[in-house]
């Protein structure tokens, strides 16, 4: 028997948060522990305890607001997201998640259920990375990916660390931060790509998250004038790294659900009328399975080596990240397709391109997400956008895959 | 009836020089109008008065020692070139034609020669362009390119005018810095390039500058996340990129003669998990022949476009600079290919691939230059070099071109 959500709520609870740090253009801009970010989470802070959450904070600043169950000893479902922002981010990503989550304890209250498992709304800190490097700091920790005290020593641009600006905005809670027994956890959000607002589909059903691995790649020839090189004395690396980028694609293409990028690339020097002595370029690869992410990664590394041959090139190819893929827990997928079904969402399953706290977090615990479209796929940019009428969906199933889990 | 020229002497003068404004790894660092280029300046003056020229010194700074012929009224023969060195600059560039010259006039000296026209030894002001712009300064200003008062005003990086330099360091003479009547303007060069060097050949005899085409490209598409975007909805400016640049080399081999160098490529945002919304690139073309130039322009546009339309791209196409083909007098090609000839030395037609004050020179005065091979083709480094052999080869050449047009 499946509920609703006020989907109306939702959206007023975001446009309210969106207030907070606002951005030039309609966005937001709320770093991880700035005055913004904290003004934000105390305004979460107040709507939770109004719903009748217990909150405690951990010593990384995540916040857990805990909604009792029949049995106080069992393990809690757990559901959320982040509430920071990029420097000029939307309105939607991590800040959907939590207060989405937020949404499903306001209705069950609504509605007078109580679950027989606790259901907590947790908010993660600093996933962005924006500001303190990584990304998904708080919920690694939590999830034993980081050391803390490695962590608490991070430097923001500005040489300010972690640990300082925890303190400054005491979000250093009691408890110690690490895991403890969890039932399920459930994270909703937009899905950052074009995929289900090109299908029209409502909402996405992730199965898991891609792994990806970022190479850094030097090609060095031999500089020199432009005008007075002929073409076939020329090691141009310029000329090596265009047909290595060209190959990549083909690289890519011929894997489906593969993505390719070269996000920088840079010539040394840098100038008009002089072949470049070196040129550096990034990639970034991705593939849901792990075993054909790394035969593209060979694939590539191959490519490189057979164009600096023909090229009369040198080069240095370094794997920099190796991200291994994510498996989200075949109950909590189980549990959002059938929420979405038995709500008659049209649906699809999708794997995360983008990495998650759901990612971390799934080392520790049965881990699920729920995707909805946003305008263009467009994210990390105040232009990010959605409908009322897909967070309200999200909202749905996201409440409805709690109380599975749960247990109603 | 040739003579030889005393090529030990001028490989010593060279290295006297040299050893003004010495650079970091054996080359030099002598910046037009800084206190170093003025020793070097000095250094020159002095050997020319000691070999009897008179020296005169126009508003630019250009330098004219004067050797008297027979005709006092008739058109002098120049031959020179610049004192002034890139940042990390070599020991010949510029500098082996002013002293070319000197030896010239020294070896006319040595043999007792009167010859009918006058010749002079011309230092040009700023060749080099690398602390002001434009280069071939002094000898642009003379032929009538710039206009004198523009110039003063141009201003180092420091904001420091070519006016205050000149000034600063006395080297505003009494005459207008423009033409005069000149029988013959000859200049001896390093190669700067690697043709002569690969094909053993002791003379470039050159028969002109190749016309360039300086073209800043800037396709823009849409940026989004490198995970999140699958590649069929992607308008990726970088593979867009990569596959024009890989076109217009093949654009370029079709025509014998041409080259093309992408010295410069920039992404932004310079991301590597972010598919750059746009890319900047120059591209910088060269040919002997103004209509190929121009229709490898065309073709290049042409890809442009094309490239855009397949991979959904929008483009900003400009020519920044357009360098129109340079061709020297045939008397004096005819009188450099001649000296070769006769003195035995091997030769062959060539084109310069860089600029030159030759090429200025060349619209008021029937113009000629003489090449010499450099090792590796270096230039604009401090490593640049070339053999005394060749210096000295250089040196008859030149001695014997300007006899020629001079009248012995």
């Amino acid at each position: 028997m499946e509920i609703k959500a006020n989907g109306e709520r939702l959206w007023n609870t975001l446009m309210e948060m969106a207030k907070i740090g606002p951005g030039e253009c309609g966005g937001n801009r709320r770093l991880a522990l700035t005055d913004e970010d904290i003004e934000g989470r105390k305004l979460f802070q107040k709507w939770a305890a109004d719903a009748g959450c217990t909150i405690r904070q951990d010593t990384m600043g995540n916040i857990f607001a805990r909604r009792d169950g029949k049995s106080r000893d069992k393990a809690p479902v757990l559901s959320g997201s982040h509430l920071d922002t990029q420097p000029a981010g939307g309105r939607f990503d991590g800040i959907l998640g939590v207060l989405g989550a937020l949404e499903a304890v306001r209705s069950l209250n609504d509605h007078g259920i109580e679950t027989v498992s606790p259901v907590e709304i947790v908010v993660w800190t600093n996933e962005e990375g924006a500001r303190f490097a990584p990304s998904m700091m708080g919920s690694g920790v939590f999830a034993g990916i980081y050391e803390e005290d490695e962590i608490y020593k991070n430097k923001d641009p500005e040489g300010v660390t972690v640990e300082d600006e925890l303190r400054r905005t005491s979000q250093i809670g009691d408890v110690t931060c690490k895991s403890f027994p969890i039932k399920a956890y459930y994270e909703l959000h937009i899905e950052q790509g074009p995929v289900l607002e090109n299908e029209n589909t409502s909402i996405g059903v992730v199965t898991g998250g891609q792994g990806s691995v970022w190479t850094h790649i030097t090609l060095y020839g031999q500089g020199s004038h432009a005008g007075t090189t002929p073409m076939e004395y020329r090691k141009d690396p310029m000329m090596g790294a265009s047909r290595i980028i060209t190959e990549l694609r083909e690289i890519i293409r011929s894997h489906s659900a593969a993505v390719g990028t070269v996000g920088r690339l840079e010539t040394y020097p840098a100038s008009i009328n002089t072949i470049p002595g070196s040129v550096f370029f990034t990639v970034d690869t991705r593939h849901p399975n792990e075993k054909i992410l790394m035969q593209i990664n060979q694939d590539l590394k191959k490519t490189v080596n057979s164009v600096c041959s023909a090229e009369g090139l040198e080069n240095d190819f370094k794997n920099i990240v190796i991200n291994p893929t994510v498996e989200f827990h075949q109950d909590c997928v189980s549990n959002v397709r059938q929420s979405a079904d038995s709500l008659g969402y049209s649906h699809r399953d999708i794997v995360s391109g983008a990495g998650h706290d759901a990612c971390h977090v799934n080392h520790v615990a049965p881990t699920g997400m729920i995707f909805i479209p946003c305008e263009g796929g467009l994210s990390h940019d105040e232009a990010e956008n959605t409908t009322p009428e897909h967070v309200s969906a999200g909202a749905d199933v996201l409440l409805n895959s709690v109380m599975a889990s749960a247990g109603a």
